[in-house]
């Protein structure tokens, strides 16, 4: 095996929002709204998955959808289109994540009043996102199977931060090399508590996990 | 079709780097070094699809590899491993991309005396990467079958500034929702001169095209 040389180039540019993130917090739990911020790549199936999941439970909650996009209001409309619940797209000028600020203003733009739970589609990017602290009360994230079971060990504060991680597309798994158990493992070893769930969005595959986990934490927010 | 409401919340954080980017341009064409800075999300295939690129030519040209992450050694060492060519880790400090700067001191710490290629394989990421010049002759993007045919439309600015744009994974094509008609359209809107080749990393499907452009440029870069 050849020795790879390794150089370190830092530089710090992030900064902290957390006081804003909690007042978000602080507002939702009085409103008796969940929310969560949902991430992960591009095209590891965030839209498609949260389109089946509205539609599991929109008879049984109010919920509305943010979604941040550099131009485009895709993901939005076909959120809309999909499960008739109201959206919002928001446009963060090209910027690669959205912090508690942005995500306090949209909310106000959009109004929670009523909301069981809100959900905010994050832009595709395993990098930026992870560092900004939305607000959320928790936070999701999607590895799709072709994306691989290594993306833990490169991306790995995205992996640290997230309560759920939702494996996607595992009806392809059959064409990848992908290691559920390598997967999983590097998963927890970053993560312990992660609750780490297998699914399809497209096909609704152990979509009943998620449906369960969302039903607890919106009846935790509404018993405080 | 319901309605979705737009909001624009701006910010600029990007700096220009351009003066450093044409020096480091300058340099290598002196050396007769021709440079790509490979670009994609996570998991497009980018370290398969370099391994399989460079054991074709790597006979023919002196080649370095230079690969950025936040802090694994996973891609530069497989490349080395399945390759023997000279391979940099880059670590970048948990940032989303890497600017002309960093990879003016990674060259130097490289060293490209001598060489015909040298390939940056940039951080998995559709976004900040594509805002920093690295200095590179030419922009390379993979795109992968199995993120889907939309995002030329949902990350325009990346697809814009790709001399080349791969279509991966087109092994699996029949597995997934890709409109290649439609997929090539939404690119060329944005970037009528991209070269888009098809092609497999993994099978090395299409891939004697991508060489035969690598040939062409290196020519260029030689016969200035």
């Amino acid at each position: 095996m050849k020795t790879v040389k390794v150089i370190e180039i830092n530089e710090n540019v992030f900064s902290k929002n957390d006081e804003e993130a909690d007042k978000i917090r602080r507002n939702l739990n009085e409103n008796g709204t969940f929310f969560i911020n949902v991430m992960s790549s591009p095209g590891s199936g965030k839209t498609t998955t949260l389109s089946t999941l509205i539609n599991m439970i929109k008879d049984r909650y109010e919920i509305g959808e943010m979604d941040v996009d550099i131009e485009s209001t895709i993901d939005a409309q076909r959120v809309a289109d999909a499960t008739g619940v109201r959206s919002l797209q928001i446009h963060n000028g090209g910027l690669c994540h959205i912090d508690a600020d942005m995500t306090a203003r949209a909310i106000e733009e959009f109004g929670v009043e009523g909301l069981d739970l809100l959900i905010l589609e994050n832009i595709g990017n395993l990098v930026c996102p992870a560092e900004f602290d939305t607000g959320a009360h928790k936070n999701v994230m999607l590895l799709s199977i072709p994306e691989g079971d290594d993306k833990p060990l490169k991306y790995p504060l995205m992996f640290s931060m997230c309560d759920v991680i939702l494996i996607n597309k595992i009806d392809t798994i059959e064409y990848f090399d992908f290691d559920m158990d390598k997967a999983r493992d590097r998963i927890l070893k970053l993560n312990p508590n992660a609750l780490i769930i297998p699914i399809s969005g497209k096909t609704g595959e152990g979509m009943d996990t998620l449906v369960q986990w969302i039903d607890s934490e919106i009846s935790k927010i509404k018993s405080n």
